[in-house]
């Protein structure tokens, strides 16, 4: 470990971090949720809003790529994770699986690419803007909470992770509650406000207001050019 | 187990339950979120909302009173979960120490009354008039999800409950996080709408609108009339 | 579910079960437990005593065979476990990798099957006498315990699951370990003490020395003989 | 922290550890296992044991006593487990409600001094001779295995805690269950052999083999010599 500590510029007030001890976390960007005919595309649509949802859950592609290419240069820990059922459904509770056959999307269903949600399926592909590079781990999650049911807490321990940066879809779902899960759990945590987004784009925005007012229990929020301006000083030492 | 489901008023579907695997959860209802002088009243006033938060968070009381009522004639599982820290502050993660610390209302230090969010202090005991009766049990949790680092998922399964129907505070924080926390492990939710608040209402009622977005990841949502409707004929035959 | 009770006979009581509520585990029957050549034969070799640790550890495939067999004609759940890493060992926890470097085994060393304990690999195939069938479950883990770090808790709550029948290897180790998450869970416990092998026989009967002093904290024993006899009027009827 | 490593003499390898990320683990020294009436005599007297298992369960005392007055001296933490249950019995899960009914000393029971295992009474206070100083955490766990549905993962990793010493009762199963939950989540362990005892002496020994089997699964095992000569320079520079 460096143990050299960098400030990352960040509200409501900034965060110390040793890059070696921090993980930036690309939370659910996938198939599924990003492109027509996806599982979010065909849930959304029976509301009318398909196409406008995936616009929405696209605009943070270019942000997180310029973060991740940052923090691959500056040596950090880059972890996916990606919303998957295993294909026996078994890890599909009732609620859940209930849920999304009510909303129209059911789990495993047959889409025009594949089966919904199902692991190893088109839709459980990272997208193709933002392709992990060798020894960044993608992490499947049956749940929307990233450190349920799965070996999240496992890796990053392993790796003496202990603060997070915060980037994905959706920010009022998949990466609200993997980020509380976090905080819960003791890790510090940020939330980059560009390279995030939910398919209702007030919901996202009044997730940000939570955060403003609670940040003692949300953690803190910053941007994708805060980020890259903290980092790039150490990636341009490593390069 | 009785075995006779009933049928709760919900949307945006209804929710058929069995009152003897279901648990009303009493998040929160704590005299350091709902008093003047308490943990909650200490960090909004110094946004110059203090009054203003405790006059919100104090509007469920009424309602959740009804529900428990109805919940106890009906000998259904009542828990009581309080946001509260061990008094050698054990379990205050350095994020969540230093956020409180950072907004003016440190975990542990002296208010009026007692210490902030010490378990056994005054702030973290149920307010009066929600007092849990003989039987029912009071969890005290660090986070602000009720199943991490908690026996609460012990104890609800030890009774065999299954299903879980919300109230209390805040919606945007505790109720939310233990909410999802719920249903990443498979229980079925409801959360009753006039039952729960937040310290600002404008994000209580972002989150019932992300609720209606995404019941399928969220759960349902009803209100304390449609409650007490539909559990009064159990209330009634148990008598 | 049925809601037919059975009881299967045990010691030193025993235990009535639903079928259709009951999981019969098959924990870790993989190459590199059983066959030469894989990890725990490599391990053991460093000992002299690879050969006679294969020799035992297979010992329980036959009775096994007839478990699983019985609650297949029956319809009951078997889930099967699997001790394996990610190949790009993020989930190799620094003492579980150090130690297994000291032991002369480290886990995704080149071994002349495969990488040792690398998930997709040869060793961490279920073995072939005991192949999965279709809609049974296999499922992977990183540590001894099968509770930790895993969906197996989601798994066996999504399907109802109260009650866990235990077969497999190594008695003293991942069945112990994943026996005692489950006891400490809440799940009804009862281990088949001819379909399960420890690498030495002497620890084998070491841990069922330790079940009889201590049911009310290890669970029961049982035998594959009793589990038929008790599950064949079942699985007669489901024909 | 301090940063500095010092070696622990261990079988069967040494271990380095820096003292200030090292808490000491004293598992259930407490009334209800050591002392006539309490939960563990009433038990094992029921097999005409109860004395033997009481005189074998007090002899890590003096040498506990020992490490843990060493540790103090080097402001290491030391954090005390109990076994216990709410007094509402609501974390007492059926199968272990039932198994310490058939085995004659039922949780919640009155004995002599107390309800057996009830948190609160007699049998849950750490003995006389081991009492907690003030800032040393005394944590209750429902199970066997002290990182089930408590916060001791949470309390570990607010102090930073990476490596732990086992002390306590009993070898073969609060500590082991209790060890095994901390490897699976990457903790490097260490357990003193004179610092721990089972009821029956045999199944201690079994366990200590099976350590020797297993060290790259069951961690490392050392003495209280040992863990005194190697903290002693260290606590002599902190005096």
């Amino acid at each position: 470990m460096s143990g050299d500590l960098i400030t990352l510029g960040a509200e409501p007030w900034d965060l110390e971090l040793d890059p070696d001890r921090t993980a930036v976390l690309v939370i659910d960007m996938q198939n599924d949720f990003t492109l027509p005919g996806g599982y979010c595309h065909q849930y959304m649509s029976a509301k009318g809003l398909g196409d406008q949802a995936i616009e929405t859950l696209r605009e943070p592609i270019e942000p997180i790529a310029r973060v991740i290419e940052t923090a691959r240069t500056a040596d950090m820990t880059v972890i996916y994770t990606i919303e998957s059922h295993w294909a026996d459904l078994s890890d599909a509770a009732p609620p859940k699986m209930d849920g999304t056959v009510k909303v129209g999307a059911p789990i495993g269903a047959q889409g025009p690419h594949g089966r919904n949600l199902i692991r190893g399926d088109w839709g459980t592909d990272v997208i193709d803007e933002l392709k992990p590079m060798p020894g960044e781990h993608v992490l499947h999650k049956a749940g929307k909470g990233g450190f349920v049911a799965t070996d999240l807490d496992l890796i990053l321990r392993s790796r003496g992770i202990t603060h997070l940066v915060f980037t994905g879809i959706t920010t009022d779902c998949c990466v609200l509650f993997t980020r509380q899960g976090a905080y819960d759990r003791g890790y510090h945590t940020v939330q980059l406000e560009d390279c995030c987004a939910a398919s209702l784009k007030e919901n996202h925005d009044a997730i940000f207001n939570m955060i403003r007012t609670h940040p003692e229990a949300f953690g803190l929020m910053s941007n994708s050019e805060s980020f890259v301006r903290a980092l790039e000083p150490v990636a341009a030492a490593r390069v």
